[in-house]
């Protein structure tokens, strides 16, 4: 089991398939040259092939634990963890003045992929600090910016989210955390908090917990609710970790998987915190810490997906069943497929990636829309790839990806958790159905014109893949059509597969981009994508279009099995 | 988590969708009453719920182990196998005249589901027993039938097929276990084995092996091979346990799932065995087993499916985001899917099993046929929704599906393996493709005409879903037609969306019978079935024509992610 972190098939995607170079022309991101993306690839690439993949199976066998009620992570990862802040790949994409390299968000999920793939249970670490990162330079004050961000991007501190309540899950504005003004223009903080990742850490000196709670003014639901920076050591007055703060880890979960990825419940009790924002304004810095979390799930998708395709290409290639098995039409066809998807969901995350970037360099509302409207389709899809795929390299292993000894089963229960967090990928098309389309589908049909631009370039050299692509983007946009028609509960009910056939669309053109540009192996990939993965859009829109009156209609009873005869 | 056994669910089916009034109308079967039905699925769900389903997290929680060489099952375990072996549901459908009840598979089947959902870590050990005494009811000689059958039935010993090596898992033909013979008529057994279920066991006293070896003067591949029944402990003269026999078991699996159920690597060091059947026929009798077994398998599937769900819906019930997630579009959607895929999947396995007792009772080819034909599909299709739901389930349960403690991940861990034993589920696909076709498409056929029949019967009731259904059938007969055009490795590529294609069909089949006989609820859940489930035949049909040109046309390096530029 060795991971090689795909630092050429990311920058093939990067150079040919999404707006990368588009990307790199903005002032903003001047720096994004091509000696500098290749550079950064490449040192990032070693950094996870090296140093974080022999890390993996360590979270998984020595998951981290709470001793006297400090936290002991896994072994090696304060050196895996080191490794990452030296490279430098937190602040990757986080604002100059304080330490980061400014470089686009293309670039920094280039790098998380590969982290993801390499050891997703140490990643999300740096995941959710940068998250707290972008949260900080959007909305906290200059002071706090000037305190935090230096520690956050150099990776001395590292950063939480602390959102989930035992009774307010995807519904937050239930939650029950409150907050009280104190004179000194701090607050105190009292409340329980669960699912919270890395919600201790012995691998960085400082934790920041940006924690959602509600005023005493505050009203009902998410409008009442405020975001704070509660760090678990108290800024001294030179900015080192100071009195510890009245906080504490409760207990961990024991977990499917992620086990090197300790899971938190957190208690605070009237600690000490500070407002980031404005007070009842924590939604919005909130949703900038999920925006850009959300989109660093669909990437984990796709980084455990490669990890695990490599693990599954290698046993089939040596295993001999009557010949290698790699050469079994059946075996190769999951493998292929599975390739083909990975593909697909790596374009789809990088365009969107892509998307942001040049939203933050021009301003462009149409690119923010595009950013918006790629971000749930890159997390679900991402994810949902990451779990087919993992469970294909069981299959592929056949007994030996039962038994925990070969690893292929951790591929699968770590990445299961990446279609719940930062919003289930029901959540995520919901979104898409609902908030996305709330412009009446101006960037659907953006997206749509785009890719029908993409069948039409390949019209002459491609003429069948062309074809395919345009006939299910003209569908497409019927079904979008139609969507925006429907109410909010009858888009619901048909928004998972909704969301499906847009990444396969999506998967689509960008396969028949990169067969244009990259000679016979990705022409030989885009034909398995067409033939196997495309054509499956159309049932998609069957079930999209089928509406709600099939499942009102059938009793509840009916669900638990219990027939009226 | 409680789990209730689906009696009605499943008595409804046996009276109004699958062939058991036929099996009943017999002479063979003559005893499977109304009366007599309505007992053992009601007394066995009964053991089923308050029995064994308390057992199912000891398993996972304690794993079975070794302590000096002897294996520890899990607690309750005993007391669960006790009830089983009390109940005589482990010879439910074996021979009468060693203790059996005789009755039909259909029922056992039956029995096998509820035991499966409950607790499938021990179902699997009267499972396998069930498997041994069948291919020794076939194949075994009088005096070995009369020492063994009489004390597998009842429960005291309990049995194992001895197959896998580890190299020699799909490919059988590759295995090198040898056989050698003794003056006395006994042979000499040496080699290892592994992933044996239930390899060793403390709530039997004795442990029967079935092993697959090679006799000296035995030929290469599977037609070398002989089959011998190698006890745990040598019978003494009475027929009790007597001295222990050259075997052990070197060590246990490490595994995803089923942790109540050892997965045993065996050694079989100079072991005296017994020959079942003829001597290079061994592959005969062991088929039996596995024929058996894999019909098993699938309503393994179902099991977990079912108590999966309950699960599902329960918590969907009581959680509350902005009122109880069972209203949700999305959770329904999921919900009502899995309900439907679940009666479709336990539908086809007791189609199947009633096939193969008109097959028994009758002696007719064409029954036979049908029961071969369905196998594989009840196989792949059964295990694939189980794994389906149970990942449903999770996936409901959000970020609590992922913690240990609900359970809900539990499901989805011990049913993988089910997709991949007793042939993957790839190779039950290959099978249809194969060998089930090499009729030239005889019993695909009638089994089509039948479908038709039932669309037929339903077009001036349900004008819509009987039109639907009839163009799937003609859709899948043309598909299939087109199968047989093809050679082996071409079918092989398309082998597994064909098998998906026909079980959709079936599932479509059946719920028609089920609206057409069993009012509004049924009409219900065929409604969602043949809007969100059936439709998609037509992409995996696109698939299962694709070909394997474009498998072939892919290069290795680039399955493994290596692009030449």
């Amino acid at each position: 089991m060795s991971y090689k972190a795909p630092v050429d098939q990311i920058r093939f995607i990067l150079d040919h398939v999404v707006a990368f170079s588009d990307v790199a022309a903005t002032e903003r991101y001047a720096e994004a040259t091509p000696d500098t993306v290749g550079a950064i690839l490449s040192e990032a690439g070693k950094m996870c092939s090296n140093v974080l993949a022999p890390l993996n199976r360590n979270g998984d066998e020595t998951p981290a634990r709470l001793e006297n009620g400090k936290l002991r992570s896994s072994p090696g990862y304060a050196d895996g963890f080191q490794a990452i802040a030296e490279g430098g790949w937190i602040g990757l994409a986080s604002n100059p003045e304080y330490g980061g390299m400014g470089l686009p968000q293309a670039l920094n999920m280039s790098v998380a992929e590969m982290m993801a793939g390499a050891c997703l249970a140490l990643q999300l670490n740096p995941l959710l600090t940068q998250g707290q990162i972008e949260a900080l330079e959007h909305h906290a004050s200059d002071e706090m910016k000037a305190l935090y961000l230096p520690k956050l991007i150099s990776g001395e501190w590292s950063g939480t989210m602390n959102l989930t309540e035992p009774g307010a899950g995807s519904d937050v504005g239930a939650l029950t955390t409150k907050a009280t003004r104190n004179d000194d223009g701090t607050y105190t903080i009292t409340g329980q908090k669960i699912f919270i990742t890395w919600g201790d850490s012995d691998v960085t000196e400082n934790v920041c917990h940006a924690v959602l709670a509600r005023l005493p003014d505050g009203g009902k639901g998410t409008k009442g609710i405020s975001l704070f920076m509660v760090p678990k050591f108290l800024p001294d007055d030179a900015g080192n970790p100071g009195v510890a703060n009245s906080l504490k880890v409760v207990s961990l979960e024991e977990k499917l998987g992620i086990h090197g990825s300790p899971t938190c419940v957190m208690s605070f009790d009237g600690a000490t915190g500070w407002l980031i924002g404005h007070e009842h304004k924590g939604m919005a810095a909130m949703f900038t810490m999920m925006n850009a979390a959300r989109l660093g799930v669909g990437i984990q998708g796709v980084g455990v997906a490669e990890a695990a395709l490599q693990q599954a290409v290698a046993y089939a290639t040596e295993r001999n069943q009557m010949g290698p098995i790699i050469r079994h039409p059946d075996v190769r066809r999951m493998l292929a497929t599975a390739r083909a998807e990975v593909f697909a969901a790596r374009a789809i995350c990088l365009a969107c990636a892509a998307a942001l970037d040049l939203e933050r360099a021009t301003g462009d509302a149409e690119h923010a829309a595009r950013a918006a409207f790629l971000t749930p389709i890159a997390k679900a899809y991402g994810t949902d790839v990451g779990w087919r795929v993992a469970d294909t390299n069981v299959q592929v292993h056949g007994g030996m990806g039962y038994v925990e000894e070969t690893g292929a089963a951790q591929y699968l229960r770590d990445v299961r958790i990446t279609q719940i967090y930062e919003g289930t990928n029901g959540i995520q098309a919901m979104d898409l159905v609902g908030r996305k389309l709330s412009d009446g589908g101006d960037a659907a049909m953006r997206l749509l014109d785009e890719i029908l631009d993409t069948a039409k370039s390949a019209q002459s050299a491609l003429p069948e893949l062309a074809n395919q692509l345009w006939q299910a983007a003209e569908t497409l946009r019927e079904a979008t059509l139609a969507m925006l028609e429907r109410d909010l509960p009858e888009r619901f009910a048909g928004a998972v597969p909704f969301l499906t056939a847009y990444a396969r669309l999506l998967g689509g053109a960008y396969h028949l981009r990169a067969a244009q540009a990259g000679g016979a192996d990705h022409l030989a990939l885009a034909r398995v994508f067409m033939a196997r993965v495309l054509p499956r859009y159309a049932a998609d829109l069957v079930e999209a279009q089928a509406g709600l009156a099939d499942l009102t209609g059938i009793d509840d009873a009916v669900l638990a099995g219990e027939f009226a005869s």
